[in-house]
This record gives C-alpha cells, structure tokens and sequence, in this order.
C-alpha cells in the first residue's frame, strides 16, 4: 500500500534523487525502516510543503520553491541579477538528510581522513585551517537543473532553472593537502570523497552512502571549504566541511566529507556506478555512460518573466561556463529568430563563476519569446535543442528555457 | 541643563557628525525642538544601546558596535575575510534620521530631480531603470574611519576600523543619466547631490541639509543605486536611491537623493563648506581646507586579534585602495621591524572594492604587535604615522591600525 503510494508520486519523488523512493522501491523491510529512520517527509506530486524545514529554517522561503524536504529550488524570480548568490535565496539539494546542527557545533574539530596519499591521515578542519587557504567563486548547480523541460517525464525533483547559484568558496586548496601528505600514490585516477552522513541499518551501504569520484584532472582547483559566502558553511549545504569541484555538478561537491581517497578506480558506489549517468530514455545506469562531472555552457533570462510594457525593456539572466570561461551571451525577444549580444554585468569572479547579463531591448505590444544563448571561449554554445536522457541530466538547450512574455 | 548634558557627552555626540549636538550647540528653543524632531536617542559616554533602532532592527546586532542609534560600526572581528560584505554586518552612519520605511514602499516612484544639464528634469526611479545599468563593487567607508586612535581626542563618533564594507551598487551610470539630457552645462565643474531627509523647522536649512559636492571627474564611475548586494536598498543604506561615487568617502555617496545638480562652485551647505575638511588641531572648517573626497590607501588586520598558539597562524586582513588599484600588502608580526608580503585572497573585483588578504606566520610564544601596509599602483604607500587634524579625518596609518595578540 506504502510502496503503490509512493509509487504513485511518481515524477516527484524518484530514484537515487530520493532516497525515500530509492529505498521503498527495494521494498524490504529494512528499506521501509530506511524511510523513517532518514526522516523525509513525503509529499503527494504537486504537493508543496508550506514551511522549511528545520534544517533549513534560515532560508528565505519567499525565494524558494519547496519541492520535498531536502529539495528546494530558487524560483526563477528570485535570482536576482548578482554576481553572487544570497546564501538564504541558494537550493538546496541532499541526498541524505543533513548532519545534526549538533554534529556541527565545534567545526574546527570536524575530521576528514585522506587516504591514497604518501602518508595518509586525520585531520581536523583546525588543522586544515592552518595548511593554506583560498577562495573561489563557483556555480553549484544540481545535475537535474532544467529536468522540468524534459518532455518523457525524467525521474527526479521537477527542477526548472533554480537548482544553481553562484557562491564564494573559501577553504583549503586539495592539492596543498596533499602536497603536505607526499603526494598522492602512483597511479591515482581519481578523486574519491565520502559523505559524513549516518547510514540506516538494514541497507547495504554501498546503495545509499553519498560517495563520488572525480577525475585527479580537478585536483587544480578542488578545495575542502569550510565557508560559505564568507560566513561557516551551514550543516545546510554540507558544513562543516564540503568537497567544492568548480565547475563541476552539486553531486560531486559532497558534504560533510570525511573521507578522501586517490583511487585506481571509480567508486562502486550506487551513486557513483550507475547514478548520475547521461544514459538513452528506457536504459539502466552503468558504469560506462558518461558521469556528471564537467558542467556545460548554459544561460536562462531571469526578467522579465510574465508581463512588461512596451517600449524600452531590460533584459537580465545569468550564464555559466562550467569549467570554461564565458565569452559572450545572446539574447532574442523572437524565440531564435535573431539575436543581440547582451552586455555582462558586474565583476568578473573568474572561470567557475556565473556572470549576470543585461541587454536593452525595445518591446512592441504581444507576445514575445525571449531565449539567451551563452557561448563559451573555446567556441562550446548552448544548441538549441535537448539531449534526452533517461533521468533529464545536464539540459542546457536553449529553446526550452526561454520565457514568454506579454507586452502590453 | 540639557545642553550641558549634551556637552558632558564630549567626544561621542559631537559636531556635524552629529546633529543632535550640532543643534544644541546652536543653543536656541528652534534647535531644542529638532532635537526631538530627529529623533535621536541621546548617549552618555561610552554608553552602548542594548538594542537596534528600527530602521536597522535587519541588522546582526552582534556584528555590531552600537555607537550610537545612527551611528553602528563593524567590530573587526566580524568584518570576515569575503570580498564583500554582508549587508546585515555593514556599518551604519546616517548624518540625518533615514527617512521613513513608508517612504520606500513604492520605490520606483521615488523622484529624483536632474539640473545643470541641458534638458533638466524630474525622473522617477523606474525611468532610471530603463536608462542604464551597471553593477559595480565599491568599499564603503566613513572619512572618520580611524578617529579613535587620534590623541587629541578628534570629536565625532569613534570610530576604530568597521566604518567600512564592501558592497555591490547597482544602478544607473550617471554620465548615461546626463547623456541623455544633453551633457551637462558648460562650466560644471562639480556634481552637487541632496539628501531627501526631512529637515526640522526653525533651522537654517543650509546649516542641516546633507548635500554634497565632488568634482566632475567622478562622473567617469558615478552612479545612481536602487540595489545593494543584488537586494533593492534599503532606508538603512539610503535607499530608494543613492548617489554612489565609487572611491570617495561615505558622506559623499548621498542617501535619498533627490536633487543632482551641475555647478560651477561647491555647496554652501554647511557639510561641504566646513565639514569634512582637514584641518589644522583647534581649526575651524573653511572651504580652502581639502574635502573628504577620494579615499587614501589603507590595510588593517581582522584576524587574529587577541590571542592564538604558538606555530603556524594565518594573519587575515583588507585592503583598498580608495580609487587606484592596490598593488600589495605587506604584513609585519614585529611592530613593523621586518615585513612580508601577504597574498590576496578571492577574487579581484576592481579597483574600488577592498582586497583581503593572507598571510601564514609561524608565531613564537610572547606578545606579537601585528600591522599591515597596503601599497596602490601609482606607490602610494600607508604612512607609519597619522595627519593629526581637527576632526580626526582620513587615518591611514599602518602603526596605529595594528593589533597586539598574546601567542601561548
């Protein structure tokens, strides 16, 4: 009854994108444990819940969309027009409940174990403090922003363009990490984090623990961070200490990590193995398919949304490059037809970070299809259309993201 | 009796940075009554209110030194180590009450009135908002920033370090704004803003009004804000709109504009023809004297303060360099006798955002006096000593700024 009950959300409550599903769908006794033991609160399809949670109480709920308890998404009125994004207006996206604020209430005594180095070790977030220190500006953005275009209905959270902001990273630099530990071992591919969250009992851990890895290529950039636009980073969004992969996908910054390893191979891990895969419509997750990892070139328009007045109009989005730094946005008011470089403004924060633009634009009376198309220096554009895949991965084709609006 | 209260209050409550004492100076019934009329709550020395005053009741009261209830500082030790800052953690310095929240609500039809051009008019801030827009990063700070380490007692509020931030503006180009009205007239030579605080009767008006003049090479950065921190700006911050000068003191950036005028000579508002003057210890203000207009260079250390361990201990700090970009920082842990450069930290967001910045020290067990010394492009480099002048203005120098920090 439960599991036709959950299976009936369909769309909202999917997959590995939710582990209350994920595990109904296991349909042990032990997984159904697994439900109230991880303490999400399931929501009927459409269902918004009308206050944050605990956890996330600080946010600024006027700014957000609550799709599910560890699931809420920016609405796109509220992105604003900032180089960053306010900490209280940024999704949020866990794939486990968060830590206790409990667990966070003497960051500095936090650990995190790197191992695959010379000389492996625990080391404190204190200690990590005192090994060096940066800070980055950097999209995070959920593998499933824009899932909502999809038209096959792709499991997972119904994201549309808010499960992304632009934040200031501030920790240590991995790579000083392991300098100081002698080097990652001979033969290190990739960059293995694991996830400080409890793990119900009665599941195999492997199916459920947030562990990801990373090609050693973002070694260069990686940091342990410990803030969050300048403030400690919040048992929210995975403090007291998160892996941060600029311009990688949200999935691949883990929070709470406590452990860290240079491995030979990918993790075996569900959610590394056969999650997060760009995969055909109808076909499982596999090892082999291409993991979200590099994120790409992608822009939308964050006003107008609805309505304007004819004549002079402006028109604001954001773009990102992923890893690659942007080289310039076009904006149409015809849906495609013709295009106009928009104008970036404010700071540049560098290559991981979004850039807001702005393009003046003369509106007649009617309706107007307004898209941006952000184009990055290595030539990569957004294309028009979508690649569909199975779980509504990675979306960055224009057309979908434009907005309609009627002038008047 | 009241007003020898009010001169009892000495060096807190004093002058045209405060008008409560500014008026009863003046001594007449007229200036009792606007004592009232401003709404100021009086202080004795070294009182602190327990309790925000309502039109800063958003703020993070713990961030906060509350001089008085229009005067509100940054304590150094949350001034942070982000490039901008939070604007719940800003300073706060009104030389008038805000105007009213009421007055804000419909921020778009504030009125802002443009002459000293060719086509003079009126425009509301939704006008504005059509003409341009361009989102810069500025520190904000006030020129009595440093007053308290003057030892002739400077009167005004005392200020140590935290009467800066640095913040988003966002908002029209001025020179788009006169652009469009057909250039300004010929002989301007100054950018001459009012404030639209309500002035109390019975007082020269001249002698209260908060009106600003800056020469018109500021024109090239000026501009006209309805945002702060990608958030519309609030009457705390001067909001509906501002006129912000990127790279000149706090007074000149004027709050609730609502006149900008072209001229061919300075105000005669008392603000500008003898305050923020520099002057000689027991000098009155005249206009000869240099105005508070482009900031100096300047660093200070926000981290640690007091106490740390012996070993390795990362020295935090900021620097700007008022309207020319910094070049470097160097850092001292022995009272200026050997010095090291320091790294900036984050991204660099222009030449009139601050810059923090850091240092890792090994400190031995003892006292350590820790100072900073910012250097601009043009060599410009922060003095040892201070310019002793009357009202304690413009304080830059390395010595006085540092920190003694007791290493165990």
């Amino acid at each position: 009854m439960q599991t036709e009950a959950a299976l009936q959300r369909g769309r909202n409550d999917p997959g590995l994108e939710n582990p209350t599903r994920r595990s109904l769908l296991i349909g042990s006794a032990g997984a159904m444990a697994a439900v109230s033991l991880l303490g999400f609160i399931p929501l009927a399809k459409g269902e918004e819940p009308k206050t944050l949670p605990d956890y996330a109480a600080w946010k600024e709920r006027n700014a957000l969309i609550l799709h599910s308890a560890n699931t809420m998404e920016t609405k796109r009125g509220a992105i604003g027009n900032g180089v960053i994004t306010a900490s209280d207006r940024l999704f949020v996206r866990n794939n486990l409940p968060a830590i206790p604020e409990s667990e966070t209430e003497n960051p500095d005594a936090w650990e995190v174990h790197i191992e695959g180095v010379q000389n492996p070790r625990t080391l404190t977030v204190g200690e990590l403090k005192k090994m060096g220190v940066t800070t980055t500006a950097s999209v995070l953005q959920c593998s499933g922003n824009g899932r909502a275009f999809f038209p096959h209905g792709a499991s997972g959270t119904q994201w549309s363009v808010g499960a992304a902001g632009c934040v200031m990273w501030t920790g240590v630099p991995l790579k000083d990490v392991v300098e100081a530990l002698g080097g990652a071992v001979a033969g290190a591919k990739y960059i293995t984090s694991t996830g400080g969250e409890s793990l119900p009992e009665g599941i195999d851990p492997k199916t459920i623990v947030v562990e990801r890895s990373v090609p050693t290529r973002a070694m260069e950039t990686a940091l342990l961070a410990w803030e969050m636009n300048d403030e400690p980073l919040s048992n929210t969004h995975g403090g007291p200490l998160r892996m941060v992969v600029p311009g990688y996908y949200g999935v691949n910054n883990v929070k709470y990590v406590k452990n860290i390893a240079f491995t030979e191979n990918e993790t075996d891990a569900k959610i590394q193995a056969s999650g997060y895969r760009i995969r055909d419509v109808g076909d499982k997750g596999a090892p082999d398919q291409p993991s979200m990892w590099e994120m790409n070139v992608k822009s939308w328009v964050t006003a107008p949304l609805e309505t304007g007045s004819s004549g002079r109009n402006m028109i604001y989005g954001v773009a990102l490059g992923g890893t690659v730094q942007l080289e310039k946005v076009e904006v149409s008011v015809d849906g495609g037809k013709t295009w106009k470089q928009a104008r970036f403004l404010g700071p540049d924060l560098g290559p991981y970070a979004w850039r807001p633009f702005v393009l003046a634009a003369d509106l007649s009376p009617g309706e107007h299809r307004i898209v941006s198309r952000a184009t990055d220096i290595e030539g990569n554009s957004q294309p028009e259309g979508r690649t569909d895949n199975e779980r509504g991965y990675g979306h960055n084709g224009w057309k979908d993201h434009g907005v309609t609006v009627a002038i008047s």
